[in-house]
């Protein structure tokens, strides 16, 4: 019987984090003040983000130590284990190697928490008691929510109302963990109240949310904020991901020839993918990356790469980006986390450079992806999740053509149990290819500011 | 930094399951035709299981080999995880040891499967073409749903219509893995369309459920019937947890004083119990193995020791059993796996000689252990597994009041995932404890028929 999983020990831990900005071939452009469009400095981030974390932002240094209270938690599910898709190769005749990083059996379910819990320590380190963040479908803030109960802090977190509605499973689990749910717009900030007075039946937007969280912070000196992507410290905290990947599959003497994730913001893409593009600096390596996004939001695809801010308020500094425009609203597929109209500065500019590649799918083949993973792994994949296994699909097919015995690994960021109204859709046949239309794009892009 | 997971390879995976049936210091009374009377045998099983699973049932071979298809699927999940819970030891103070077996890493999320796969597999080899089951809350229905796709067996479930209603999700992953699912009472069968009758609005019930499901068994001979508790060899199948629990024991130099499990029919508690109640029977070992229950359904600590129905239709054989009585319809609590009036025969005969003693708890003792649960080890526990964790916590206490420290396995048998609107009720101020009135016990008990 050949081995499924491939395991290490929790002393096999890595111990350090790996930071690409080390490895760039230049420097990635800066964020730039909103109101004086100059590069922003610490000053301009020390509102609402400890040091320790602003210094990670701009840190050169290759490796940053992981501290032992965040391995401690860490500890609660890494490493994760890493798979090879046996049943899945078998169902789909491919003679390629297919592994997947499970990173759905964290306590909420997602890689989120890798980042969460780091960020919950360096701010408790800092003197912080309460962290605010915003949550679209709850990843990332029931993440949030774990880790403030771990380190005695309080979580505040601005739920999009038509979310806090629908989902209600992740608001109980963020309640669970001791965090105080709001449906923003709330009563409780500016922004909210401004929001409810045009609309008092408003179902709120992410965009929203962030300025609610990102004003609660501000406003408040035992306040910070929390993000969930895009920044270089999440994309940082992420590699453990791909620093594991890499130990277990010199175990089996394996290296992928293709490494894949969905892509929102990029954190589980940059998480699983940046300990690989090391060696690809360092030694050459000849592996692609694949960065897969719905063909509804398509901003590595189909967007522009410049200057624009990061959220719809434009209180965020502006960033250098692969952008759809910051007024663009994606339509509501099922996959929450990959409706945004940016994409971090880091993966934006690798894949500017070459060194990721983008693809963009519909929805009705993911969800067949989905199922037809369910149906041989076993696990059922959260809808963000599933476009990674499309694109490892296809890889693998492509492979079967023409009989390459390539490897592929892809990131199972995260499971579907709170998921499940998405397959009932898809099973009762409603859920169909939805394509963001050119000419919508060309005039979001059009509107943004030229900014150098 | 202390490691909390203990990890047996996929190749340290027990390859044999241990039946007791070997072990006990007599055996087990058999059950009875419910038209004769008479010992039942194989002739009266042979219209709804596969030989091969009879077999099993009257077996007194103390080691079965497990087929090598069933450790194939077995290995997408097992070996299951066994955690030492340091950080609910800390949080007690307690100088006990606790460890948890974590069933909840199952595709389904609960130990069910390591059941519905074997009886699938038996099935599949018997010729048999489809399943038929019923399914309360989903556990059950779901494992074999799983099953079912691996074996390319068509699956019917038989989903009480109130949960159809109520636990969309459980449905939606019962077809995702491909399983037909009909709300019970239904029109399919002669017992549905009877209650249908009687009462177009019924809600339905678990007896109900299983009589539809056995009728549909009997009256195909393409189809078999599968139970997911209860009978000898869905807890033969179970004792994969338990002997894993005792490999991974050894890696860490530590052996249990006491072992807890949830108790409904009985096969998670037998899982993890009876291999370490072999050492009891052979090594003379002191353990002590407690099976936990809701005071809303006491069938052991209130039940009586008789010959009754396993379902309310009384199609099913008579088992000598700890029962409250076949009509008993205990309140409408979250832990749905824990609402049944009778428990597995050899549960009961062991339970009768004193290997396991019995506990009950009310609900909100149960729901306050699991949010500790989930503030320290990070994992939502189902509101079944609750139970064993109230207990575990208990006794955990009593060694620190007494400073023993001493050894606590627990069977974490399932996540609470789909459950959550169960912790929103809890959260809520809306869970309170129920007992059942004990008159009505001695009422329901009063009118079994003396079967001798």
């Amino acid at each position: 019987m050949k081995e499924r999983k491939i395991i290490l020990a929790e002393k096999e831990m890595p111990k350090q984090w790996y930071n690409i900005q080390a490895d760039l071939p230049y420097p990635i452009q800066p964020p730039l003040n909103p109101v004086t469009r100059q590069p922003a400095g610490p000053d301009d981030l020390s509102a609402i983000f400890p040091m320790a974390l602003i210094e990670q932002e701009v840190s050169s240094e290759r490796w940053i130590d992981i501290p032992e209270e965040v391995l401690d938690i860490y500890s609660l599910w890494r490493p994760s284990p890493l798979y090879r898709a046996y049943s899945l190769e078998k169902a789909l005749g491919t003679p390629a190697h297919i592994y997947y990083k499970h990173e759905g059996v964290s306590p909420p379910g997602s890689h989120k928490p890798n980042t969460a819990v780091a960020q919950a320590y360096y701010n408790k380190k800092a003197g912080i008691k309460r962290l605010s963040t915003e949550t679209g479908a709850g990843q990332w803030g029931s993440a949030l929510a774990l880790a403030c109960n771990y380190f005695g802090l309080e979580c505040t977190v601005y739920m999009v109302k038509v979310s806090y509605q629908q989902k209600p499973y992740r608001r109980s689990l963020m309640e669970t963990w001791g965090a105080n749910v709001f449906a923003s717009p709330t009563d409780l900030t500016e922004s909210g109240r401004a929001m409810l007075a045009r609309d008092p039946d408003s179902i709120g937007s992410l965009g929203l949310a962030i300025s609610e969280a990102v004003e609660d912070a501000a406003g408040r000196p035992d306040t910070n904020y929390a993000l969930g992507s895009v920044l270089n410290h999440v994309l940082l905290h992420q590699t453990i991901i791909g620093l594991e990947c890499k130990e277990q599959l010199k175990l089996v003497n394996d290296y992928p020839d293709f490494v894949i994730a969905c892509c929102g913001g990029g954190s589980n893409l940059a998480g699983i993918s940046f300990p690989f593009l090391h060696d690809k600096f360092n030694d050459d390596k000849s592996l692609r990356v694949i960065a897969v996004e719905p063909k509804a939001c398509p901003t590595l695809t189909k967007g522009t790469f410049t200057y624009d801010y990061g959220d719809v308020a434009k209180h965020t500094p502006l960033l250098m980006m692969y952008t759809l425009g910051h007024d663009f609203i994606p339509p509501g597929i099922h996959a929450g986390g990959l409706r945004y109209h940016g994409a971090s500065p880091l993966v934006s500019q690798l894949c500017k450079d070459g060194f990721i590649e983008a693809r963009a799918y519909g929805q009705e083949g993911v969800f067949e992806a989905a199922i037809t993973f369910a149906r041989t792994e076993g696990i059922l994949p959260a809808p963000e999740t599933a476009h990674a296994i499309k694109a490892a699909i296809d890889v693998a097919l492509e492979c079967k053509e023409a009989g390459a015995e390539k490897t592929i690994l892809f990131n199972f960021s995260g499971h579907g149990h709170f998921d499940l109204t998405a397959y009932d859709d898809y099973l009762a046949g409603k859920i169909k290819d939805v394509e963001y239309p050119q000419e919508l794009i060309d005039e979001s892009i059009a509107s943004l500011e030229k900014i150098s």
